[in-house]
């Protein structure tokens, strides 16, 4: 090994809309047919398009993110069959590198409109907008976002095996009742099955027409496989435990992230673009029940972008609403508020509201669950790297408003 | 300066009640007399009483966290006046040590009962249970919780300025409308005033049945000043930013912890211990509008204990509920889960689960929001520090079931 | 920018000798014509030979390390013309990444044989041998080291800017003092201009030969420019301000590392390897003198491995040396001391001796100089990470001798 | 245990001369009579005056530092019996905490004359210089140093077991060889026994003669037993794992230091201070043949101050010195190189270079040999952490010179 270079498992095309391609899929399913077969034990390079199938393009307009078609994303590449591979085992999948396509070095963060995709504060801030970011190596940056340069925390936002039939049943059932549960609230509580462009890779077009109409929608990550989990610390050098419902694991993976911040806040609020993932597979025997394991855990690789505790410059939220209310325990309230201390401090550099909320979606931030018992209030914390910045964001230096430009909005 | 050793601002006693000590105090209220004066500038020491005042005791029964006396608890040492500090200005206090008391190099973990106190996990554990930690200089390790060790994240539980006569008033005001639009509820939602066991350090008895009747309680932090925070990273060296609402701050703290892990799930789930602070405050004049701040912010120290990110196994939890059933992006939900995922991963080990409970309340584990905005499945993971066992907790090595002892429980 | 990718500067070929290419050299002189130009402030990439220029196969005899021709060795790429750049200019390198050739996923880590290179401990390991390491995205791991693995501190052996003719003759003329003074030595101490294997790119003949004799070789790095430095720390991420010695800069690079420890023991000791590197440049006008710079300075990247200060394992070494003689202050003699305690210690666990020191001089061992006052010992220290072995090295578990295989010998 | 304080092995009084204590002795000879016994498995307090016995006061003048004597330095605490250890037993001694004495919060950094003590730089600069530290919880600062604050590294510089007699011949023949081989030199190239100012502990007159006959001097580390090591990172939470050469292996410790930076380079370097350190000893039996162990080994502690990789600014030096003469291979001389490099860029920002050489001498920079064998420059490098200053010493940042005082200095 080591002489030739690593296999590719599966290669995608640029020029060929995403929907065309038999290596993509964009469902959850155990009938999307598998592309291939991977080694228990084998390195693989695994090519992605980003997770809008590339509706999003390099320029200075929030058009395509306004008019995103949330009905054609989340192509993930695969699924791949590991051998030797059963319900009940777990695969240990190894991120041995991520990287973009050598010819597309650039990402985009956006920020969807309230009533196509919405995002962590639509309430607030409910325009379209987007941040370009040009890679330089290890390190981004983007005319949208002046003043800003970091480090990737590279990874996949979504990778798991496929569900069994019973898991698959189980999902759609719950999120079923969660719509039925919520249907007088004035927004999108869940997704459920959506036949309207699902993509089932080579599948005949009976089974392309089941996997519409029971297949899971691949937003939610989910506690039975993982899925759209969007960790930013799933990076370069991490282990993830998957368990295995299906015979061969029918493993995918997509949505690529140069980087992200806790909370993922924009909802397309990683730096997202298309490339290439290195995994190692090993098949881990009847190791769900070893490890007695109900959703996957991961072990972090060693090359984060580090920063030195006192490099942090960390707000606090709690659970007391923009309006005064005060929620009890509600650590989504608690964060939220966290969010917008972090864009009332940042806003006095001179960056604009939406530059702030697509950089804290995609910058490196720290959210932490504070305190979780304290009745009536939750507390969290967001941590914001200072060093990221060009200038000194520090409390005890005094902030001048500098031009700092803007970032892409929609026409209007 | 540095030639005599730093001024103690205020020493307590251990031999008599804390309700008796001018020194100390247990509610939030501008009336709360002053127990001295800090300059500008000014570092100095503070003695501290443990969170309840010395309720529990170094042994081997849960009785008395059982017993406890919620009316008698955090009785914080102040408040303070800081020379110079106006409303509009922000506090800086630097965290430069926290020690424990040299005479008593101990501290707890409690878990109350779900009917006196309860805790994040109380539907599960309901029970009383208790671990004692003994301290070794920067170490802690427990008979109650064979087979962990680890150096302290040591820090303040509360620190804050007093609130002013307005600032009180909302919070009473919006945590009461809590306690009505939940009195449905069969648990308590929030703690009002309440006079009794009431303490105002050396206030008349006039000002004491005010501060009884309006002072807030001291068990959840607010985002108008802090307070009872429990962020488990501001150790050694932070700085934090407080906002100043009355003349002279009125600041005060207590209590410490010798560590906490995010969450602090068990409610009195730091390792709670009496001890000595040493702060330095410096008034920044009008900077609650220069840094237009609304909660407290903070810049952790340098010295935390480091494990390198690959040292730590992380489990991940979504917002679908130990009965199956889905809940709306709710990220508190979501930790639930998480926290039960590690529960069971470390309970093969050999540790039952109150003991497990306990240390995940007080180890220095990262409870991250990882993604809030895939609907309808709020992601959290929780990251366990390999290093804190005596063995290797490993996902590829096998579990082997030890004898770990038991943590102290009440009698029955 | 970023919508194509990025320029490369010179591309390399694996097919014809490193000899032949124009875009190679193998001298420190100001006569090498330049074969390109970059603008400042411009970022590109750059590919590199091995620095044998391919002299070393990927297979399991180490034939061809013994036999290496130390002629042929420090293709450098280059020199590139970097425009505005003038004498008493800094030139700012930011090293945006390094990755190995996607097609050679290998790289090798030798010992000299005492007579031809020699190394650190050639005294004690005269033989020639070798390691080929195989890449999997960050990680390596080698068949002739069993037990190892870990993620590359990846970074170029060399770097730097031409001297000027007045440069290069005090570096010709001390280094040309040193040779004669230490005549009576048994070893070469340094390696004086040779014309033998000369490459001057596309050098005139004439030019050719005058770099022949002249062009200061590439062994040592030097004060004046930087050039083998061999800094392990030069990684992703770092950026390096180097003088300007000739109009343009003239700047060269090569030896590319995929790791290496502090002080590169076994002299071939990082895993050399082929491969490309990004880099941006930025001109410092009059920066020298602005920066009282004599010698390079540089910053490390954001992304090394991290392992937390509790997982290495240190050793101590003094200016005693092996017979028992005392050296005064001699870090180099307590440096080697300190090899060999980490030797000692490892050997136990059933790794040959030439394996341990293939190990020591590829993996990102911390060597310091901890005490160099204390007369008359010089105290260094060795810090060998514990988490590169996938088995537990540390001294409170009994060591067991495994079956360890073997390094790459030479046929006798 | 854990009730009431951990127990003190030894206190020392700062009214009394260090020479008059029984607890305190500076030398190392097997006969120095022990103090006290520890249990193994015990963990206790030690009391430690400075490493001078207090010859230094807090002022502003360097004339104690001038006329310091040393032979009235090191006085070591000790010798403890530790129970069960003998001959061929390796101690394992947990360093759990340091702390200055609680009513002395300061300390001192000192360059000694080049007549008396002398440094690794006292050729460039041979005058006595001193700067105080004001020690503030985990923080330190110097009206002699002004800019910078920074927590400290803080550790014992001297701890070992007794020599038994044989090491105690071995020593004293080979540092006497030495001297006589270099009785042409100018300078003191190591310290023989010497009786005067000898001070045993509670030794009878005759074996108080035969240790100020015999006795070794503590300046240097050794091999054979660490000693003063003066190893900065041996702070808290560090392992050493000392051998033991008599039975009930005579530990001693003292010469603790608040920071040290890698070489600790003006001697008398270090931030020096009296204070009480707590040690946990346990005895590994036959451990030193299990080991294979000639020198100490240790595992730092995590609760080392982290600055980030990106935080330092590295410093490079060869092996050529200040006169332009090219040395083979010789890192002592590279180190001075970068030595001289670090203090030509700091220079700029108003310092004035004794001020910087002290600096570097304490602060936690990180010194590391980088390049070993590229013949005929050793290449060693130098780190120092940016954060430490309160200003900005970034290489693109323009320095400006400002009023930064003095440290102190002798009067003439």
């Amino acid at each position: 090994m080591g002489k030739e270079g690593i296999r590719y498992a599966a290669k995608v095309s640029f020029d060929k809309p995403a929907a065309e391609q038999e290596v993509l899929h964009n469902r959850w399913h155990p009938d999307v047919p598998s592309i291939g077969t991977i080694k228990n034990g084998e390195v693989v390079k695994i090519e992605c398009v980003d997770w809008t199938g590339g509706q999003i393009g390099n320029n200075d307009s929030a058009d395509d993110v306004r008019d995103v078609d949330l009905t054609k994303i989340h192509y993930l590449t695969g699924p791949f069959e590991i051998e030797t591979a059963e319900p009940g085992d777990v695969l240990l999948v190894e991120i041995q590198d991520v990287q973009p396509m050598e010819d597309q070095p650039w990402g985009f963060t956006g920020i969807f409109t309230k009533e196509n995709g919405g995002g962590f504060l639509d309430e607030l801030y409910p325009k379209a907008a987007k941040a370009i970011w040009d890679f330089e190596g290890i390190f981004c940056s983007s005319r949208h976002i002046p003043g800003v340069r970091f480090a990737g925390l590279i990874h996949p936002g979504i990778l798991g095996c496929a569900p069994s039939p019973e898991v698959l049943a189980t999902w759609n059932k719950r999120e079923g009742e969660l719509i039925q549960a919520c249907s007088h609230m004035d927004r999108i509580v869940a997704q459920p099955p959506n036949p309207q462009n699902v993509h089932a890779g080579s599948a005949s077009s009976e089974i392309k027409e089941k996997v519409g109409k029971e297949g899971a929608r691949t937003i939610p990550g989910r506690p039975e496989h993982g899925g759209n989990c969007d960790i930013k610390n799933l990076s370069r050098g991490s282990k993830v435990y998957l368990p295995v419902h299906v015979k061969g694991a029918k493993f995918s993976v997509g949505d690529l992230h140069f980087s992200q911040g806790d909370g993922e806040i924009s909802f397309c609020g990683a730096i997202e673009m298309a490339g290439v993932i290195t995994l190692k597979f090993t098949v881990m025997k009847g190791a769900v029940k070893e490890l007695d394991m109900k959703s996957p855990i991961y072990i972090p690789g060693p090359v984060e972008p580090q920063f030195g505790p006192g490099r942090y410059i960390y707000f606090e939220g709690f659970s007391v609403d923009e309006h005064g209310k005060q929620h009890y325990m509600d650590a989504t309230v608690a964060y939220r508020q966290t969010c917008m201390r972090a864009i009332e401090y940042l806003r006095r550099f001179g960056y604009d509201d939406y530059q702030i909320y697509l950089l804290l979606s995609c910058a490196p931030v720290q959210g932490h669950l504070a305190g979780l018992v304290d009745i009536p209030n939750a507390c969290t914390t967001m941590g914001v790297p200072m060093d990221i910045f060009d200038f000194d964001i520090s409390p005890h230096v005094k902030a001048e408003k500098k031009d700092l430009g803007s970032c892409a909005f929609a026409s209007s």
